[in-house]
């Protein structure tokens, strides 16, 4: 489709910007766009202006690098949570992950990615430096590593636990292993093999 | 996903507002919501803007109703265009399409949709009425019915064939047939049957 083909610049122009996200190619860009065009003008305005203010406004809480409408995010500032226990995540959404699992009473902390030196991506660029903050300060006890399974996770946690050993701080990982739900003939054989090596006294599993 | 699970009011509003789209369930909304928060804040405006001003100040052009940024579309302006042939298309989009074919010199008039009982769609609700002003005018020489070749397609193909027969105007339907490029046996009887009644002369075809 050629941009020839537009009756109208505006109608190009937001269908350029909608073709810029991820996944949306311009044939869905201007499905979008025809829909908008179609909706009242004041939830078109809602639409876009919710954009601009979440992008504006939102902030990111300066304890654990989580995105928070305040200066400290409302788990942060819970004071019934286990503070002295620190999650370590790579994203926002891993935050909403595990909270959603209601299984988790500490705290969290956004790296902001993953070491991942073909994205050009080193410690550097991750909020590592704050997490030594935090437990050089002697009031953590446990950072559990909630990275992905992942060669840049793998990466990462061994990194993260070079670094930290010095501390004395206890770290774990999440367990790895045979998926709840799955069939046993199905599982790869690397998950299969840790879930072997890595085998719990059943009355833990409990 | 509870809403009890967003970090950020100002996040779960906007996820909720792409949400609305067709087509954008909350998982992919809440994945261009954080690609969104990861941009600069000037190309987050800019695409925020551009759809604000596309809603704003898109005009529809007063004689076909496709969109425009005029009072008048470039086609209907464009005094090397056929104004006696008049194409009825049922969206925007349509005009988009034929106009990529470059094999129609006419203009349009955009009907805004076809007859469709089950969705509450009558007659009233198109732009029936200014095209059967432009009909009256004596200007037209020709309308061609571009519609979808769906049972609300062929009912207002019938529909605007019955009331427009009265004034003399030559009314065409384009083409249905063997599309180019397809294999016979896999074609489905009906289309098959009607390019073989509808068969032309082979030398109308070069």
């Amino acid at each position: 489709m050629t941009s020839a083909s537009f009756p109208s610049k505006l109608l190009e122009v937001a269908v350029n910007e909608f073709a810029k996200l991820p996944g949306i190619g311009r044939k869905t860009a201007l499905r979008l766009v025809l829909h908008l065009l179609k909706q009242e003008k004041e939830e078109v305005f809602k639409f876009s202006d919710s954009i601009r203010m979440m992008r504006e406004e939102i902030m990111y809480c300066k304890s654990c690098h989580n995105i928070s409408d305040s200066e400290t995010c409302h788990i942060c500032a819970d004071t019934n949570r286990n503070h002295e226990l620190i999650c370590v995540v790579e994203s926002i959404r891993d935050v909403m992950a595990i909270e959603n699992t209601q299984q988790f009473n500490g705290i969290y902390h956004v790296l902001g990615g993953v070491i991942s030196p073909m994205d050009g991506i080193g410690p550097d660029d991750l909020t590592i430096g704050p997490l030594e903050e935090k437990i050089k300060s002697d009031q953590v006890n446990e950072v559990v590593f909630a990275l992905s399974t992942t060669m840049e996770g793998d990466t990462t946690n061994f990194y993260l636990f070079k670094k930290f050993e010095k501390y004395g701080v206890k770290m774990t990982t999440i367990a790895r292993g045979v998926s709840i739900g799955d069939e046993l003939e199905y599982t790869d054989e690397v998950t299969l093999g840790r879930s072997l090596v890595n085998r719990l006294p059943f009355e833990n599993t409990l």
